[in-house]
């Protein structure tokens, strides 16, 4: 079942509902989008005879519809012209909670689990834009800029697509959550940041002279966190 | 097949065996150990009833085993005593890099896969190890400082273990990778590098007045990254 219209909440069934700590999930669309437009890497998981591959990827969201590079189970999927079940997952990490008993250690985190049948993108059509929403989604404007793709380039090149059938979204985003009576104890506790941050852009050694940074770039500033720089991108590729 | 021996790479078979990008592939135990000790998050996937999931948890590496805190597949783990395949990948993001052509465009990262089976720990003194180490781990010595863990708190934590039987490490890490005639096109191209980074330590507002924060705790300095702190803490966590 897919989600063809823009409902506020994502179906929960028995693939997506959370069992463990489920006061931190959420099913809404936008909680969803919301970390997943943050981030530029996931993990998907499928199988290949019986056997699970967690894939670190790049990938980008369109719509209901998750969009990603060539991967392991791109020669598989080229047999699989149904598509096959596949799980996109995002994760940030936020935060190392430490509290004062073991049991109670934590990490403040955003993830956003993404059910569906993966396919390969194999209308030329659906493929090219997809070639240029991959740089531009990022980039804003930049595919226009670059030297065009080739035939051999695009031949190489494998999308996987998977609309959202079903997902869900868990954040943890506060202090230390002590059982009460074990605030008084005589122990250390709190809460480390953490936070992915851009650095100074290393512009390559081989520029022809007299080529200036892409106005478009001021996107990605230095010391900026990258959730901040990926939210800004998704919506100005969603609004262009 | 278990790696029982210090070998110095993980053996290759059809599972772990790199095809795009071989280039940037080691079979080496020590290049898969340095991308795993690096990272307090990874993501496993496993097949329930013919559905993969990618599970982002928590997890720490002793000699050649990987540990984790209970998941989603710790049901199906409690009826599976034999295990169950899974794969335990961890991904860091340190780059991205902007040819001048579409095609050129990448990331620079390190990542790393790990085949094994999957099964639930059960010896009461396995179990009771792993809870010490889930902490100290991560924070040197905190485990003795703490409130211990009770009978109810041990019963409700869940730890899977999963011995290495393949691993792969995949890395990128240099600058523009463009085409030989593309270096000289009026493009703009360059690197932003991405790092985690650690933020100043947030006391609980709970905490009791006197209560020092402990020493160990200047493993993770304002401001430094967050996978130097983790590498260091994995080397006196393998000393002690």
């Amino acid at each position: 079942m897919s989600v063809e219209t823009e409902t506020a909440t994502y179906p929960v069934t028995p693939r997506n509902r959370v069992r463990r700590m489920h006061e931190r999930a959420s099913y809404d669309r936008e909680a969803v989008h919301a970390v997943l437009d943050a981030a530029m890497l996931c993990h998907v998981a499928y199988v290949i005879d019986g056997q699970p591959y967690a894939t670190p990827t790049l990938f980008w969201r369109k719509g209901d519809t998750l969009y990603w590079h060539g991967s392991s189970a791109s020669r598989m999927l080229r047999h699989l012209k149904a598509g096959t079940p596949a799980c996109l997952t995002v994760a940030h990490l936020d935060g190392l909670v430490l509290a004062r008993s073991g049991f109670n250690h934590s990490a403040n985190y955003r993830s956003a689990m993404c059910f569906g049948t993966a396919r390969l993108v194999e209308d030329p059509e659906e493929k090219n834009e997809a070639m240029r929403d991959v740089i531009d989604r990022f980039y804003p404007q930049r595919s226009a800029l670059l030297r065009p793709i080739t035939p051999q380039e695009a031949k190489a090149t494998t999308i996987i697509a998977m609309p959202i059938d079903e997902a869900v979204a868990k954040v943890r985003a506060k202090g230390v959550g002590d059982d009460e009576e074990d605030f008084a104890l005589p122990i250390w506790a709190g809460v480390i940041p953490v936070t992915t941050v851009l650095g100074a852009v290393e512009p390559c050694h081989r520029l022809v002279p007299g080529i200036d940074r892409p106005e478009t770039l001021s996107l990605f500033p230095e010391g900026g966190r990258l959730d901040d720089s990926l939210l800004t991108g998704q919506r100005l590729y969603d609004g262009g």
